[in-house]
């Protein structure tokens, strides 16, 4: 088992990664405030993990309640998270009770919601069962639900207590799945980490095969990126920025498919590779750069091409990104693999036609 | 105008307290990060005072979107929260779009908890339009909406950046509303300020015959102790429970009665006479307390007597409290005029006596 710590002074927190983990229900009760909690997971989780990690709890003289939502990103909100409201304040659970998100993002960010504002606010702990869980969403503190008119908008930023990264439930991880966690996983090597956007290049097809030590290699990297910038940057006032490379674009596509259709880390995918070929036309890196990305994302099984939803759309959905400031959209772009930026000043051409470029190989 | 600081160190904010302050938007202009504000306020006070506020920020180069909610705490809901969300999305709100509550504590509740949550968080301005707002819901980060199961119990702790208390919108309040904040107001006397109770039993006429002077002190005492109490407790892990003097019973009250039938502070006084006279079962306090207590709530018109909803269903009700710890229901009881303190140390006997009184007077 390996540990990092997320450094956030007096609420920093323990990030757990190993096989197995699932078993191992010492590692959690230490970090409870009172005997009880609430396990939230999905209708697609719960039959291969929730007894287990519940008979585990029970045996520490822990009070499991389980809450099983429905599965998708097209229930992440407000209704579903009612439901978890609802089982709450129907069984009385009370400040000090700990909430544990069992699954994948939206399981994360819908019990890391529920825990910011229920009560004002309870304990709540990630056990990440997807790679994008485990490389991204399930370390930050970012939670929310989505909302007719965007993605993510309603939401708090609000830290767990711990995150348990068990790397053996990748192993029912469905392939599509696998693919879109790593989009994440390569994001943090074009931001940040060239050495760590090599070793992916030389170790994808040991990734796609779930190979346990590289799985475990990549997970433990990641989440060091990631630390390290939302430990400097909570609220995302600042670098922080960089870790939605791709997303802009991204979250278009998503929202303009509608919800559920492309997984985002495919949206992530395509969306990186419209950033890297605005960069690309702005001078700031060159096509051979452009074809490396691309390459990686393909080998990873991604798309590397995103839909044709059409420039005037596009240009619409990314205005109603939360990055916006002053009405100027505002973009990550490259500088080269291993460092990103952020700026809403864009030639309108060039994005227009990185925008036209769309739907071309897809 | 009287300046006092909500001491929160880097998140530390002012409250100022004058007559007219509304024709005054130089005093907000400062604070907004962004030449933009969202007024959210609710269908009574929009005829009133919205107009006013809009032309004066209108006339300092502010772009202002306002947002008109029903009235009343039925509202205080998601629904209407969503309201808010609509809006703001709708018309491309930002980070950096400042929302100002101008309304009573519904309108604040519901303000806060959407600038909490909008983006995962905008600035926010509170202008209090009510007693009950000026003196105690617009102070001290709470925010938040009813639940079918109980009310307050989703919201967050998010500080205003700004709390404008304009005396001058109390001459259109109610007189019922009057006398609701006003029970607001006797609280503080109760729980630590003996000297400002002995003031409220000889200038109650005063403050009912809305003079001036008298209401601008009774806010500025009230929010000199509220500001003392929230500063040393932001997250109620301690003294800030006292703040709830009566609300275990009051809450009770609201939604046995069903929410919007007492209103707040009406049931905030009727609960406050039921923790008086446990306090009295259990020995604490003498018979003429009780009675003096009951006496400043009679002359404030305000309800001495709780309705009789039956011991069990108090009980049930209670149960549902945020304050609940370990299955046991919280009280905060007094010492004397001036002392309180938190206990889940009660006599189920006692509390059998003072539930089964409820009714008696009423």
């Amino acid at each position: 088992m390996q540990t990092l710590i997320v450094d956030f002074k007096e609420r920093s927190y323990p990030i757990l990664i190993g096989s197995n983990l699932l078993d191992a229900p010492a590692l959690i009760v230490p970090h409870l405030a009172q005997q009880r909690v609430a396990v939230v997971t999905n209708s697609t989780v719960a039959p291969l993990y929730l007894e287990r990690l519940s008979q585990g709890l029970a045996q520490h003289g822990v009070d499991v309640l389980p809450i099983v939502l429905p599965d998708g990103e097209r229930y992440k909100n407000w209704e579903t998270l009612n439901l978890i409201f609802d089982a709450l304040l129907g069984n009385r659970c009370e400040r000090k009770t700990t909430l544990i998100a069992l699954g994948g993002g939206v399981v994360g960010d819908l019990t890391g919601f529920a825990a910011a504002t229920y009560l004002r606010g309870v304990p709540f702990i990630q056990i990440p069962t997807t790679l994008l869980a485990q490389v991204d969403s399930s370390v930050g503190g970012k939670t929310g639900i989505n909302h007719p008119l965007g993605k993510n908008m309603i939401g708090a930023f609000y830290q767990p207590k711990l995150v348990l990264a068990d790397t053996a439930t990748l192993d029912t991880l469905p392939d599509r799945e696998l693919s879109a966690g790593i989009a994440e996983v390569v994001k943090y090597g074009l931001i940040r980490d060239p050495v760590f956007f090599e070793w992916l290049e030389r170790n994808m097809e040991k990734l796609l095969g779930r190979d346990h030590d590289a799985l475990s290699f990549a997970i433990r990297r990641s989440c060091e990126n990631k630390a390290a910038v939302v430990a400097a940057d909570e609220r995302e006032t600042g670098q922080r920025a960089l870790l939605n490379l791709g997303h802009t674009f991204g979250h278009a596509i998503e929202n303009g498919m509608g919800y559920g259709v492309w997984l985002h880390g495919e949206a992530v995918a395509a969306g990186t590779v419209l950033a890297a070929d605005l960069s690309h036309r702005m001078g700031l890196i060159d096509v051979a750069t452009v074809e490396r990305i691309r390459a990686l994302f393909a080998k990873a099984r991604l798309p590397t091409a995103a839909p044709d939803l059409g420039g005037e759309a596009y240009l619409r959905l990314m205005g109603l990104d939360k990055k916006v400031e002053g009405g100027k959209i505002r973009f990550i772009l490259l500088k080269s693999i291993g460092e990103a930026f952020v700026t809403s000043d864009v030639p309108a051409e060039a994005l227009r036609e990185t925008l036209a470029g769309c739907g071309a190989r897809a």
